[in-house]
C-alpha cells in the first residue's frame, strides 16, 4: 500500500484523488491546498485530511509519496521539499515555466536519492501506448515519420492565458513529449503560429495554432498540429509511420453507435470535450506505473529529464516562432 | 468481337448498351423494342440499328449474342427463340415469373447446343464476388452463416407491382441466388412478410418487407432482410461468417469525404440510391464473364439452371409466408 | 445507501460484487454460497462477510436487497424466500428453465410487495441503450425491422450445457429480451437451428447455432442470428432499422489503434473475448438502475414479467425448432 | 467534339489517350513522340495517327486542342509553339524545372489569346475537389488549417531522379498546388527533408522524405507530408480544419470487403498501389474541364500562372532546407 499526499485541490488534483481511490493499492491521506473549502471537499470525498500546511504533510512519515498537482509556480518548491523530505514525487507538467529554475532545482536534488515523475500522462494512454509498443517491437521497421495532431475543445479563459507560459509551454509540451517518447532526443525545431481563434489570445502575446517540425537525433522528421478550439471536442491523434507500415490512433467515442439516414451515413456522436473523459484510462495508468515504480524501487518514466526536456523544446519553438529560424537542440 | 443485339430499350437495355459500348470486345448492331422512339434513340447513341422485328434481329448472321432485357412476359419466347437462332443469350432475371413455363421453356431449348446466362449481375459485384471467392479458398473455413441485407431505396410504382410478381420474384429473387451463389442448393425455407411502408403495395396482395430463413444442403444457415424502402439510399450488403472468421461487404460511398463537427463526427455521405450506380461494375464484369464464355466456348454462369432455381425459392417463400410452416425443396 | 447480500460466488457473483464495490451508494454485507471456499475468497475481497446459510442472510435487517446470482435452479427458491423478507430482489436469467415454475413463483410473489429486477444487463448496454433512447424519441420514424447478431467467443462446456435448458433458454434468451426491448409484445416466433460447431452439443440433443425471425405485436420484424463459437470474439451488434434511418451499435475495441500495411489497411485488434470484457459497463449502469428504483420506490425494469417473457419465446422457438411451423405467441 | 493532338507517348500520355477515349466530346488526332514505336502502338489503339513531327501536328486545323505530355525539359517549346499556332493547351506539370525558363515562356504566350490549363490532376479528384468546394461553401467557417499527407508507394528509378528537379519540384508540386487549390496565395515556407529510404536518393543530392509548413496570405497554415516510399499503397489524403468543423477524404478501397478473424478485425485491402488506378477518375474530370473551357471560351483551372506559383514554392522550399529559414515568398 502506498500513501499519498496530494498538492493541490483544483482539477488535475481532483483527477489525482480519484485515481488514488480507484487504485487498490494506493490510499490518500492529505489534501494540502492554501484554499481551505476545496481541500476539504475532495478531502472528504476521499477520507483524507485537508490542510494548508506543507510541513505538516511532509513531517507525516507515513506519506510514502504526493502528487504536485498544485499551481505551476509552487511545482519546483514542493518538488525539491518533498524529495528532501524522501517522498516520491509525480509532478504535473510543466515542472516550471523557466528553464533556469528547472535547472536550479535538478542542482537541489540530484544528489538525493529520489524517485521523480513528471506527468505526462499521455504516454499511458492505451492507445498511444499500444503504438509506441508495437513501434519499439519492430512492427514497422524503421520509424521515419509521426505526426501528431492535438487540439483542445475551447481555448482557456484570458486569466489562464497570463500564467500559463505560452501555447508552447502549456500545450504543446504534452506533445513535445509524445514525440519524445516516439523520436528520442529532438534535434531540430522549427514552428510556426497563428491566431485565428480568440482576440484576447492575440491581446496576451500568445498564439492559439501552431505547427511545428521536429528532428529526432536519428533523422525522423515529426510534425505537430495544435488548436485551442476544436468544434467536434478533444481532437488527439497520432500517426507513427515506418518503412514496413503504419500504425494510427483515433479518437475516442463514447458509443459505437452509427446513424444512417437521408442526409448523412456511418455518422458517430461528438468526441469527448473534456480531458478528463479522454484521458481518465491514462491517467489511471499513469498512477499505477508511479505506484510500481516506487514498490519496485525502479525510475519512474517520464522523469524529472524528460519534464526538463520537454520545456527546452518549448523554448526552442517560441525562438523559431520569433525569428523563422531553424532552432538546433543539443539535448 | 462478340456482336451484339439487345431486346429492350427501357431502363435495364440501356445499362447493357452502355456495357456493351464500353467494352473493347463486343459491338451493338441492333436495338429492338416495340416502342420506335426509345430503340431509336437507344440505337442512335451507340451507333446501331433499330427495329421492331425479332426475326430481322436473328436472321442476322453477323449477330453472335442477345441480350434480353424486354419486359418479364416476353423472356420465354425471347430466349427460346434465340437459342433456335443459334445466339447466345444473356436473359434478364426472371426468366419467368411461372416455373412451369420456365420449365416448358427449357425442355424446348435443352437439347439444342445453347449458351444462355441469367443476369444474376451481383454475384458480379467486385465486393460480393471478392468474398465469394475467399470463402471458396477456404479463407474462413467451413462457411455456416451469411446475412443478407438488401433494401431498395423507394419502392416501385404500383403499376409495376401488378405485373412484378411478388415481392419474392421481383426482388429478393436476387438475393435467393445470392444465398446459392455461397450455399449452393437450398433445402429449407421459411419466410415472414410486412406491410409497412406504402398502402398501395398491400392493397395489390403484395408485402413490402420481408425476413427469410434459408438451410443449404450440406446445413449452412442464411437470412435475408428484404425492405421496399430505405431512406439512407440503396441498401446492400452481406456478410458471410465461418469457423475461422467473417468477411463483410458494406455499401458504398461515392467520395471517402468525412465530416466532423459539434453535432456529429465521422459522417459521410449518404449511399448510392439507384442501382445503376450501384452496380455498374457488376453489370460490366458480368457481360465481361458472357463474352469470355461465348469465346471459349463454356457454360455461363449463372446459366438457366440458376434461374429456375431462385425462382422455386421464391414460389418457397410464397408458400411458408402463406401457411406458416417451412417448406422443402427438392431442388 | 442499499445493502446487498450476494447469492452465488461464482463467476457472475464475482461481477455484481465488483459492480457493488465499484458503486458509492452500494455495501455488500454478505456473500452466500454452499461452496465456502469461493464465498470466504469474495466476501474478504469486498470487505464481506460469507456464510451458506441462506436464513442467516435473510433474517439480517440490515440488508435492503439482494442479488440472485446462484446456479439457476435455486433460482426460485430464493427469489421467493427473498421477496417474503422483505428484500428487494435482482435476479439472474432466466428465472427458471421451466415455464411452469416461473408461473408458480409468481403465483407466489404476486400479492406481496416486492421490488423485483430480471438480469438482462444488455438493456443497459450505453450503445444499445442509446439506440432504444433514439427509437423512442422517433429519431428513426416507425421501427420496422430489427436485426440482432449474437455470437459467444466459445461453446460451454459439456457438463454445462446438460444443465443449461438448450441453447434458446440459455443464449438465446438475452436476445429475445433484447427484442422484447424494442418491440415490445412478440407475437409469432420461426426458429432455425444448426450444429456446426462441436459434435458434444450434439451429443446432449442441443444446436450451436441459430437463425430467429419474430414478429412484434405491432408487425415490426426482428431477426436473430446465433453461434456459439466466433473466432474473433465476443459478436454482439444490433441495427434498428426505420422509416426514416437506421442506427447500429458496432463491436467495441479496446483501443483506437488502426495497421496498415501491404498485406492489410485499417486492421483493428480482436475484439473483447469475454462477456465481462465486453459488458462491464452494463453489469454497472444495470446495478445503479436497481439501486435507483429501490431508492425511489419504483418498479425497476426489466422486471419478473420480462423475464417471464423471454422463457416464453425460447419456449416457442424450440417448438418452432421441432415443428417447422411458426408459432403464435399470446403474451 | 474537341480534337486532339497528344505529345508524349509515354505512361501519362497513355492516361490521357485513355482519357480521350472515354469522354464523348474528344477525339485524338494525333500521337506525337520522337519515339517511333510507342507512339504508333497508342495511336494504333486509339485511332490516332502517329508522328514524330511535331510541326505536322500543329499545322493540322482540325487539331483544337493539344496535350503536352512529353517529357519536362520539351514542356515550354511545345506549350509555346502550340499556343502560337492557336491550339488550346493541357500541359502536364512541371511547366518546366526553372522558373526563369517558366517567366520567358510567360513573355512569350502573354499578349496572344490562349487558352492553357496546367495538370494538376488532383484539383479534379472527387473527394478532395467536395471538400474544397464545401470548405467554399462555408461548411466549415473559417479555414484554419490544412494537412496533406502524400506518400509515393516506391521512389523513382535513379535514371528517373536525375532529372527530376528533386523531391520538392516533382513530388511537393503536387502538394504546393493542393495547399494552394485551399489557401489561395502562399506566402512563407518552412522545409525539413530526410533521407531514409534508399541511398541512391542521397547520392543524386535529394531527399525522400519532407515535412513542409506553409502560410497563406490569409494565415491559414498548413502541412505537407511526403515520402517516397510507403508500404501500405498510395497513400493520399487532405484534412481541411476549419472554426466549425473538419472534412476529411482518406485513402481508396477497391472493394468495401473487411476480414475478421482471430488475430485482426475490420481488416481491409491494400489501398491503390498506382496513381493511375488512384486518380483515373481525376484525370478524366480534367479533360471534362479542360473540354468545357475550350467549348465555352472560359479560362481553365488550375491555368498557367497556378503552374509557375507552385514552381515558386518548390524552390521556396528548397531555400529553406538548405538555410533552415523561413522563406517568404512575394507571390
Amino acid at each position: 500500500m502506498v500513501r499519498f499526499a496530494l498538492f493541490g485541490a483544483g482539477r488535475i488534483g481532483q483527477v489525482h484523488a480519484a485515481s488514488i481511490d480507484a487504485h487498490p493499492g494506493a490510499e490518500l491521506l492529505w489534501v494540502c491546498d492554501p484554499m481551505t473549502a476545496p481541500a476539504v471537499a475532495l478531502a472528504e470525498k476521499y477520507g483524507a485530511t485537508a490542510t494548508s500546511a506543507v510541513d505538516q504533510v511532509l513531517a507525516d512519515s507515513r506519506v510514502d509519496a504526493v502528487i504536485v498537482g498544485s499551481s505551476t509556480p509552487t511545482h519546483v518548491d514542493l518538488l525539491t521539499r518533498s524529495v528532501v523530505a524522501g517522498k516520491a514525487v509525480l509532478c504535473e507538467k510543466p515542472i516550471d515555466l523557466d528553464l533556469a529554475r528547472v535547472d536550479a532545482c535538478w542542482e537541489q536534488i540530484k544528489d538525493t536519492e529520489h524517485t521523480v515523475m513528471v506527468g505526462f500522462n499521455r504516454r499511458f494512454d492505451p492507445s498511444f501506448k499500444d503504438i509506441r509498443d508495437r513501434v519499439r517491437a519492430g512492427e514497422l521497421g524503421r520509424l521515419e515519420q509521426l505526426i501528431i495532431i492535438s487540439r483542445d475543445p475551447e481555448p482557456p479563459p484570458a486569466g489562464y492565458l497570463a500564467g500559463s507560459g505560452g501555447l508552447f509551454r502549456d500545450m504543446t509540451i504534452h506533445d513535445f513529449d509524445m514525440a519524445r517518447y516516439f523520436l528520442g532526443d529532438v534535434v531540430e525545431v522549427q514552428a510556426t503560429g497563428s491566431n485565428l481563434v480568440a482576440d484576447y489570445v492575440a491581446d496576451a502575446g500568445d498564439i492559439d495554432g501552431a505547427m511545428v517540425t521536429l528532428r529526432g537525433i536519428d533523422g525522423t522528421l515529426a510534425q505537430i498540429t495544435n488548436s485551442r478550439r476544436c468544434s467536434f471536442g478533444y481532437d488527439q491523434r497520432i500517426e507513427a509511420f515506418g518503412a514496413g507500415g503504419m500504425l494510427t490512433a483515433q479518437n475516442l467515442l463514447p458509443t459505437s453507435v452509427r446513424y444512417f439516414g437521408a442526409e448523412r451515413t456511418e455518422s458517430a456522436a461528438p468526441y469527448y470535450n473534456f480531458f478528463l473523459e479522454r484521458y481518465t484510462p491514462a491517467y489511471r495508468a499513469e498512477l499505477d506505473h508511479f505506484i510500481t515504480a516506487i514498490e519496485q524501487g525502479i525510475a519512474p518514466s517520464p522523469g524529472f529529464a524528460d519534464g526538463r526536456a520537454a520545456l527546452v523544446l518549448a523554448d526552442a519553438a517560441n525562438e523559431s516562432l520569433r525569428t523563422g529560424a531553424t532552432v538546433r537542440v543539443d539535448g
